[in-house]
């Protein structure tokens, strides 16, 4: 068995890469732990993301739908954003809940946090559950979203799924916390079937 | 209700960003359907990623453990990586398992796909299940990865998720289409109750 310093790369520079929106770029040079070689690797920093599964008391989801810049397409989601610098994550979900779609709640819960891509990205997301949520005002959304709100029942957001436009992998991976989304395969461990 | 036109930006322009390692960088101008305001919108254009679980026959699944650059720390995730030009989404698993692990399968099943992050990249990461795997040669990582394999009952896998080394969103996704990671919680519909 390997020592665990021999899959622990050292920094040996780190310069800050080009301006971009939503990251702060920095390009690293690391060495490999086993060769010495050196490989620049890509780290975009940024604060935090929240997402809130939101359940009215007669079970409905509270989602968005939105255009979506990478894939060029509308998508159905959770209400979701970034946590402000000195804000905590609970406060985020209860904001970005609040402006998306005008409904609150005083029923939290934290359901955990992933890792967006811990192959480039440095944050989590953290993931939040808001529970007998009620419209409290209309939505507020930024200047720089266009927002439509559905309540979805468990089936509809299993009929998204299938239709491919609730399919971003943190909304998922934070409904996946509250609903039984999908079957788990039968896995066959007897060969002598086959 | 709006038209759904209502909620689909019209791109102005396109850019292309700086150059970056792992993406194509674009810049796109786009105007806000409602108040025709622009705004400026990254996507990181890039090729799909995939990534396997991989089950022996005894239940165990073959996991990676390696140094990720965007948290700067080790973690635990199933097999995976970039669909080559060209290549379909089950050779890059296959060649990814093999690669990585020295693991094979005559038995694969697809799990679905899910976008990594539609509000800037614009790929598909593809979910495979390989069943039955068994080490065919060594692992054979390239020049940039240091990688080491361990093969994991499920309570090691919830372990690892308790420890945070297993958080990684995608490597979680494809992980809960075939295990029961977690409980669900109960949510309280009845305000009786409160």
């Amino acid at each position: 068995m390997m020592a665990e310093d021999a899959l622990r790369w050292e920094k040996v520079a780190s310069e800050e890469g080009p301006q971009l929106p939503l990251f702060k770029v920095c390009i690293d040079v690391m060495r490999h732990p086993q060769s010495a070689e050196k490989f620049e690797r890509l780290v975009l920093e940024s604060e935090d993301w929240v997402n809130v599964v939101a359940v009215t008391r007669d079970g409905k989801s509270v989602m968005v739908e939105q255009f979506r810049f990478g894939i060029g397409d509308l998508t159905i989601e959770p209400a979701a954003g970034i946590v402000a610098t000195g804000e905590d994550s609970l406060s985020a979900a209860k904001r970005e809940l609040l402006e998306e779609t005008g409904y609150a709640s005083d029923k939290w819960r934290y359901l955990g946090s992933v890792q967006p891509n811990p192959a480039f990205h440095d944050n989590l997301c953290h993931h939040w559950l808001a529970e007998d949520v009620v419209a409290v005002q209309p939505p507020e959304p930024e200047a720089g979203e266009a927002i439509r709100v559905h309540l979805m029942t468990l089936e509809e957001l299993r009929e998204a799924m299938r239709a491919g436009s609730l399919r971003h992998t943190l909304a998922l991976s934070a409904l996946s916390r509250v609903y039984p989304l999908w079957e788990l395969p039968y896995i066959q461990n007897d060969s002598n079937d086959q």
